[in-house]
């Protein structure tokens, strides 16, 4: 058998449960014994051993039997009634109930319980980037725009500044796990008519069963007016969803790509990593550009999605099968292997602090050079003079490194500028500013503590992500 | 000039002077003021009148100007600073301000103004619906599923299914307005240096400030901590935001499209719309086509944004830029356009009950089999049997009427099912059966009054909606 | 284990084969086999017997064997060989390559091996267009646009049509296999270095060694200049030419899922299938609807894929990984799939002439009105006269019929132009034109001839089409 | 009124020509005398003087003219047919034809004007590669796979990797365009029945016309079987193959993005770009990053385009019509503005050689561990323990080089291998080794060679392309 690469090859043992054929299974069951109860609280006759029955069979999952049913039978949703009815003796399930009923309602159960499983992933990866932010809070470090070194940042606030997008696509998701809507119980083509004759047409008992159905199952609310279907636009919502909650983990992922090509950090190689079998002098973010890759696959399935939204014919039909087939689990696996992996790069991280101080040594002066500016300007030179000038020197210098071979000498900025009578500025003055490095980090460190409180609400929040432990990866 | 069809064409006079330059001018002027403003509250010195001249002369915006300058100057922010300056004749204005603290807050209030005009026209899209929904509440309709009559439904009822859709892409709209961050004044890498240096580093000044000029700006909160630019991935949620409000709308323009076919409802050619100039009798949903490839638009704008989306090199760059040029002005002139498109079609949809009627009559015979069989199953015939029998029955009229030539004929279900022996239905039960018309609807009457209460709840919310007319369209 | 649900619900045996974990073993031992023969044919020392053993196990695959291997070595390219070469008795393969000359290259050949396989099953559905195409080449039937009704066409044409897109997506697919390039030996940055130390840097027995290693593998070309991989936009040339070649397709099952809503035509239900448990009436073009799904899923692989071009650092890395092992099969299987349901389609598709005749003969004064008004101008009224008096008829006749309850009545409009003195046209006059069928329908026979016979020439173009049969569909 | 960003920003000025709306007024003209030509050599009568009269007003353009007519008639097609016969003085031009005739034409001709011109960038563009590599097709360089240095290769052949991918994007390009087939004038439905009946259905007649239509307007082929639109998977063909296009040159610019961020090289900042005002030293590959934007929104574009496929309804409807007033366009701006900034970058590109000797000098010893491995094996070490053993010294340099403050030092690699004596290679031996700086190239000079050949081929098959130059860019 073909296996699907990204359940078995990237995503966690809990997400596959999810979405296998074993997990469905039992999911429907837990459904059909939900909708029993309600139908029974709801004054439908239905004898009280026949659900313990139904309670007491549920996790007797037998796919081949069910199977052998299916294909003698030709009718998928009914072979899994008759195994169930079987096991449990009863004949009481799916009543009032067409496939619809169940098969939309079982996808969207997996899909929440996806989203809660990435919550506390997300959460706990939210912990990892508040607690590797402290690690680093002071760690002043060459912050680049466009790829070249600006102004100096801390590494500490690099890691908020990620940790932060995906604070926010927390957020998201977590509004969207309190308002994700239900289906419900509408029937063939959303007007609730098989539960309607099953209750003599009294439409306030249908509603209280699908009322005590969502509490049975979890869920937050109800659709009212649907057809066949539940609207598409839902599951772009859904995918929209993991897009954006890792965008700050592929953003991370992609900066610690570059951070590695200057040796500036690593994710982690030493833990007995293997590497290059043909060159062993390599350490490769594997696990970064996974995560990138990861990220790449849900945008694809973001377009899958996008398009059925927006495309309901009518009360709806299936050519949207095939397509959520693939997308429901599979952004799922994706955004879960995803998180699994960042987790790990969160944990075994390593920054090379020497190889950073040496960068920020040479790089200083350069970074400098606006507030260079600003003290020329208020020791009397015009800004358009002082520009000219610093820029002048910053470039003579590069580009002299540039052309001149041999080994690298110390950046003379600081010489050239005190020196030039344009700008007015002693040695003195500019090694000052030189030397008060925490000065230059501005309100680096401040947005890390504020960063920090904010992750530590959900420790509260979600306390299921306190403990929690990424599978090992490949 | 090559002009940008999407505002040219489709989008409203509201939208295009959002986006237009004079409109960003304008909201960079009132950006410059509000900070100043904040500024002077924690204490900057920045004389009364100043602000006072600046807010005198913030409307006379001369384009040329601005451009002669920009040519001088070869720097275009400058360039408007000293437009601004010189008509005010104060310097006051950018000061602790880089170019992205001014570039990256006026395309996000360009954003949040445009998500608010959006929610007014798509709150008035929702009313429409439900006035129409409340029209056709008890009008019986054909439902189909896979394209093919299925069971009765109302058209009040399909209405309030995409009214539905629609009410919750509103109810994502209005979340996302409430909690859309702004960058904030950041600085050059985020750190807030240059800010900091204006106020001896006192951070808690320059809290205030930000914290002041997001009151002026009548947006919800800010981020902390930012690079360069605020994470792309917020790009992302607003376009995924429109994707889904268009959904609903883009169901229902598509599903119009498919009963005008059938000659049921169109989109109301007959108040004075050429129609075609070759062929006269044709009546072409012309909008709902463009209605559904405004989405077609929206959803390949999603693609360019959520590319941008987990991409950010260190504290950011501009390879992002040219994609929002396009996308964040297009993306709302498309979503604009939409929704004064769909409020067009909802405001002149003609329904032809004739038509509808002819249908429901033919077709209604098909769409009891499912009541059929549960009557023939409750006077003792095998489930089973009773299917096979009315399935046979049902084919056999369809196949006879797809074969034979001449005029179709009345459908004969009833007549044949009354003397199948095997299914033990009388002809008067049957028929009991046939014209308890208001029974086949289910709760599709019920369901529209919870969609019209859910409706009315938005009058309140959004005032500015009840008496919102699209622009006419070409 | 969860399955490749593309794989195992949708795609062909021969596709599976293609991409099994079984496949992709005998395919890399074909490739070792073959550069070892281009090894020796370059001089390298290699024992004839060698190259017998490793053909005589090739087919021996164990694949438990080769993840015992792996799970011991930590290393699955280096499980593989020892594999073979324990299977062999032979230490001979692989010698101057690196991991990389081997995945990409059989990762390329799965991609060409599939190409070829989809080039037979879009060639057998271009023969089948042809035939359907011949058979219904003198149906008339109401040409729709804006889906209502506008001239005459016929059912022949309309399938060469659709015949005709997937005819122009086969060219592109054919010259895509011509000219597809392998990556080539090229080791490790693509310098050939570890192949050059072998053969003592003589460059000319390496470009021999690729020469012959492309002649064993019956593959067009080869790059020259590469990194570490091919560039990546060869693979969005590869699935943009799969949506390519589904586009035909997927009109065509649109249009058809059209054509089933008025009753014109279906896809063969009466053959034995199922149907809609619950509402025995039910005739769903499932397939047709299915193939419209598979479109969607290869669009979402293409947003994928597309990613990745363009997006390679230096040499390259392996941030696509993840990506290229979903898109790459996935997209075969979805196109393999598509074409599957297309053949089947197209074997069983069933037209209801009777429904069509009875559409056009109401339809058949509307479509004409453009010859109407030729004919009016030519007798001497005004175009804009004679456009307004048409255009006034045919609205009054369709509105009338859509507000009058109780059964339609036949088209009244030649009556109506007939009597309508500004038209100038005769009672005879009308009714000649009207029964002028074969004239009204243009060209269409004459291209529909033009189609078949470009089908024909596919015969000998791909002789493996000509008897090919889909696999049955679930 | 807003502007096209795309068209006012970034495309050249014969770009914005070929879709502006004087630039479509034209070319309509040029189709409406060239059907009238080709009718008049089928036997129409066509006074001589009528053609002379249109081809002499042909560029007497008014746009506001027929902009008062449109507004009149309310008809587009009507004012600008209106317009052309009162300038000329005749009323020949638009017989036989619908409007999909000339608007569908009209659009496919600035298509393939557009590839034609995209052509010769592309081929300049190669040209410039081939020049560039040829430059430096001796300077090594240190190759880098995942980001970190892995092997030595050349500039050169760096350049030609990214040129090589470049020439297959322009194969297909060029295949498309001599691939590239006309709709045809095929009238309302597809039928070409007013073209039949204006030639009294003499299909040889019309065949004829069309013919020498394409004969005309240098067109390579015309479709046979259409509906009212030709298919839009062509589209999808074209926006495909622009991204394709684009793809080398992507890649190009990402990679000098990284370069410029290790010093490497730039995008020619020196040659007097302003930089940023704020941070005198900066300077910044805006270029390449403008370039990576442009081809994210090409990409945005094929998501939009693609929705298009194998969505035709019957014989097509205008539900693509504004997605393809968005597509065409501007794909064709985005492309064109792409090539112009790589034609800058390439132009202006500045390598700096001594950074990129002293990083190769720093690297060179671990670039060739695997050569050493080699040696070591060839000298008597196992395989394995030469691997560890290396690994073991590489790791530990680079590490101490991590942790230690201070100085880089220079790179021990080649004295520790030296003295361990598990390895049983002499000092001597690897300093033999170091120094064949050719011989580590492997065969990146002769690929160089091939490459630059191949382009060469381009001059002829494109002599424009040879003298082309870029607009400045902003």
């Amino acid at each position: 058998m073909i296996p699907n690469i990204l359940a078995e090859r990237y995503a966690s043992e809990a997400m596959r449960q999810i979405w296998s054929p074993h997990g469905r299974v039992l999911r429907e069951r837990e459904l059909w014994i939900a909708v029993l109860k309600a139908q029974r609280d709801a004054g439908l006759a239905v004898p009280p051993e026949a659900i313990a029955a139904y309670e007491r069979v549920k996790d007797q999952i037998d796919l081949d039997s069910i199977h052998r049913r299916e294909k003698a039978l030709r009718h998928d949703v009914k072979a899994r009634i008759e195994e169930f009815c079987d096991l449990a003796g009863h004949q009481h399930i799916h009543k009032g109930m067409t496939s619809r009923d169940l098969t939309e309602m079982i996808e969207q159960l997996q899909v929440l319980s996806s989203l809660k499983l990435l919550r506390i992933q997300a959460a706990a990866a939210l912990l990892a980037f508040g607690r590797r932010a402290a690690e680093y809070q002071d760690c002043p470090i060459t912050a680049r725009t466009h790829n070249v070194p600006a102004q100096l940042t801390t590494f500490g606030k690099r890691l908020a500044m990620f940790g932060e997008e995906l604070l926010h696509g927390l957020e998201r998701l977590d509004d969207l796990i309190g308002t994700y809507p239900l289906r419900g119980l509408k029937g063939a083509v959303g007007t609730q008519q098989d539960l309607l004759i099953l209750f003599d047409g009294d439409t306030a008992k249908v509603d209280a069963i699908e009322k005590n159905v969502l509490t049975y199952l979890e869920a937050p609310c109800m659709l009212n007016a649907v057809g066949q279907v539940y609207p598409r636009s839902l599951d772009t919502e859904v995918v929209a969803a993991l897009v954006q909650l890792a965008s700050g983990p592929s953003s991370f992922a992609k900066t610690l790509r570059l951070m590695a090509g200057h040796g500036l950090a690593g994710e982690g190689f030493a833990k007995g990593q293997v590497g290059s079998s043909a060159m062993p002098h390599k350490m490769n973010t594997r696990s970064c550009e996974r995560l990138n890759g990861l990220h790449t696959v849900l945008k694809g399935h973001l377009t899958m999605v996008a398009a059925l939204a927006g495309d309901q014919w009518n009360e709806g039909d299936v050519a949207c099968s095939v397509v959520r087939r693939v997308v429901l689990p599979d952004s799922c696996f994706a955004a879960n292997g995803l998180l699994e992996t960042l987790l790990t790069i969160l944990n075994e991280m390593e920054v090379f602090s020497a190889v950073i101080a040496r960068e920020n040594e040479h790089q200083l002066p350069f970074l400098l050079t606006t507030t260079f500016l600003m003290e020329a300007v208020r020791s009397g030179t015009g800004r358009e003079t002082a520009h000219a000038a610093i820029k002048e020197h910053a470039l003579a210098i590069t580009m002299e490194s540039r052309q001149r071979s041999g080994a690298s000498k110390p950046n003379e900025l600081i010489e050239r500028l005190a020196t030039d009578k344009r700008l007015n500025l002693s040695q003195q003055t500019l090694q000052t500013i030189l030397k008060d490095t925490v000065a230059h980090q501005g309100a680096a460190a401040v947005q890390v503590d504020h960063f920090i409180k904010s992750t530590e609400a959900w420790r509260q929040r979600c306390p299921d992500a306190v403990g929690y432990l990424p599978d090992p990866i490949l």
